[in-house]
């Protein structure tokens, strides 16, 4: 029986995802039920993730926590939220199921030890693998099979969109009791085998305004936000959605940096306005232009979250020269052999053409 | 008689405005038709200026321009909509007056010659004064005594403004052939006199996306530009215009920061996005902010236009301690004394309180 079990340990792993139409902005706080729809693409886990182990156990006193390895206060409204959440539903599980009565295990207190193999608050959306690892974790432990949008919601918005793999889009949804804002895989993990993604690092530095209380000052002050939400980002993700659908990368492409440049440009008219990108960024996004206008087209592509790294995404035939590019305009000197991280990539050659049109 | 004479001179200066409320983008690009209204504040002459010397002569073959000792191009689509438009007014104001025929003189060729004593093309409104400077020139040489804005405008936009001293609007206006887009003033030079401008040069090299094809592309492109051109301007106009005739500061500058920052989000959303500001304005930014909350009210406010040198307003009482703020943040190790240019000011002294505020 698993109520005289005096122990239960389970370990599990939770990608990032990388929003290509972003989410910022929420219309219920406590809910964490967002003003628009996004959509991103989850990263395999080889290079980017969160690892969680949960243990419950009748001999713990009480909940706690560490992250990478570092106690942290259990008593955090959104942490207490999951765990609120997943006990919630794992009793209304068991009350509903005849064969399964309510074990023991579920007034367990739980332990939770949480690790990412990256650096956390930088814009790499730790949050998201953070709180859908943590919500799968406890749903394992606790026995509950629902789906978890709203588990991960609650803990971070965007963690939703970390419980799939490939495309997914988390729906705002319009009920006020927000049971229809979840999370959807809009195309599986292999259904688009040669986008590549590739994060450069700008800086790992902890970010000056935290997601939550930058999108909550946005939301108060920005008269731009509240239209892109409504007016914008409707037609944007339905044309994402098609492109995803299509493998058209030019038309991802190209609309994934007009979203993030939307999404900046909402910071930048909050009151006192918001900075995410430095002048590192901006480089980078030049590099960007001017190597797709070389090629007369859209190859490249960067997204930035609430932060200064950037995001490329691009196809496998071009990483090569992309990375050369990079190279050429960042030379790596005082980085050494760090530089380059994650799967093997030989910068390609670079055309005496492109190394002028980049123009540094 | 006005014909007889060999050449005519005339020498005048003009003014430079700051923007509170930004232009950025035209409902037509020929005859410079605003797709907002916008509000300026009119510099006094004493720092930035532009002095032009127009003369007419009947030995002269040819029209020619020297710009900064330089001589450009005559056929220059903008100087030349200035030249005709003030000879078609000159032209007009001969023919419906029988006292004063045609002179020969309006047939005479021009030479202009052109300084500014500030950096050109950097984002301080070069073409503004510029602009205004020649129309007036041109006007008094000519024998044109009809409103100037017409003509300032079709040289560059903004330099309607500079046609006035104080606080000057430009309608947009609403007729298709732009007789309605006119400058007007909405409060007199010695209307606030406690009112101070301080210009923090950032750099004085010339700017990478002129404003002429960046608004254009911005117009083209971004979404946000229409929607705050139609939905979020013309309130801001009629709240600024109530600032500035009750003088009210707190309410001038907030918004002037606001519009600021907002015509700096459009710019984002502009694909590819254009950037303006660099860290170092950012730096700018963030110290105004931290000033002001230390202080518990906007005491200074800060407009950026198309580059990144930041305009600082502030009253005549601020301006010893701001300035001790900005030597504080940004060491003038390497400028030496011309750190300070302008009108005398004693860095005032620096609170541990504020030091400690202001956190660099």
């Amino acid at each position: 029986m698993a109520s005289e079990k005096p122990y239960l340990a389970v370990t599990c792993t939770a990608p990032v995802n990388i929003a290509v139409i972003k989410y910022w902005g929420k219309r219920d706080e406590e809910l964490i039920l967002p003003i628009n729809s996004s959509l991103s693409v989850t990263l395999h886990q080889d290079q980017l993730k969160t690892t969680t182990t949960a243990v419950i156990s009748k001999d713990f006193t009480e909940d706690r926590i560490w992250l990478n390895g570092r106690e942290e206060d259990i008593g955090q409204p959104r942490i207490q939220a999951c765990l609120r959440e997943i006990r919630r539903l794992a009793r209304k599980r068991r009350s509903g199921d005849e064969e399964d009565p309510l074990p023991l295990s579920l007034n367990y207190k739980v332990h939770v030890a949480s690790v990412n193999n990256f650096p956390t608050a930088a814009g790499l959306a730790s949050s998201a693998s953070g709180y859908a690892c943590l919500a799968y974790a406890l749903a394992q432990v606790y026995g509950v099979e629902s789906d978890l949008s709203e588990v991960a919601r609650r803990g971070s918005g965007s963690a939703c969109r970390s419980l799939y793999g490939g495309f997914v889009e988390w729906q705002m949804g319009e009920q006020a009791d927000g049971k229809d804002s979840v999370a959807r895989q809009v195309a599986p993990e292999l259904h688009w085998p040669e986008l590549r993604v590739l994060i450069l690092v700008v800086s790992a530095e902890k970010k000056l305004t935290g997601s939550t209380v930058g999108m909550q000052t946005s939301v108060e002050t920005s008269p731009l936000l509240r239209f892109r939400a409504e007016a914008v980002v409707p037609a944007r993700m339905a044309e994402m959605i098609r492109y995803v659908k299509e493998r058209n990368f030019q038309g991802f492409g190209e609309l994934t940096m007009k979203d993030s440049n939307q999404f900046h440009a909402t910071c930048l008219d909050t009151f006192p306005p918001i900075s995410y990108l430095n002048d590192t960024s901006r480089r980078i996004i030049h590099l960007v232009h001017r190597f797709n206008a070389h090629h007369g087209q859209t190859k490249v592509a960067y997204t930035f979250d609430a932060g200064p790294n950037a995001v490329i995404f691009t196809l496998d035939d071009t990483v090569a020269e992309f990375v050369a590019a990079v190279r050429h305009s960042f030379p790596p000197e005082s980085n050494g052999d760090k530089f380059l991280k994650g799967l093997p990539v030989k910068p390609g050659p670079l055309s005496d053409e492109l190394k002028a049109a980049l123009g540094m």
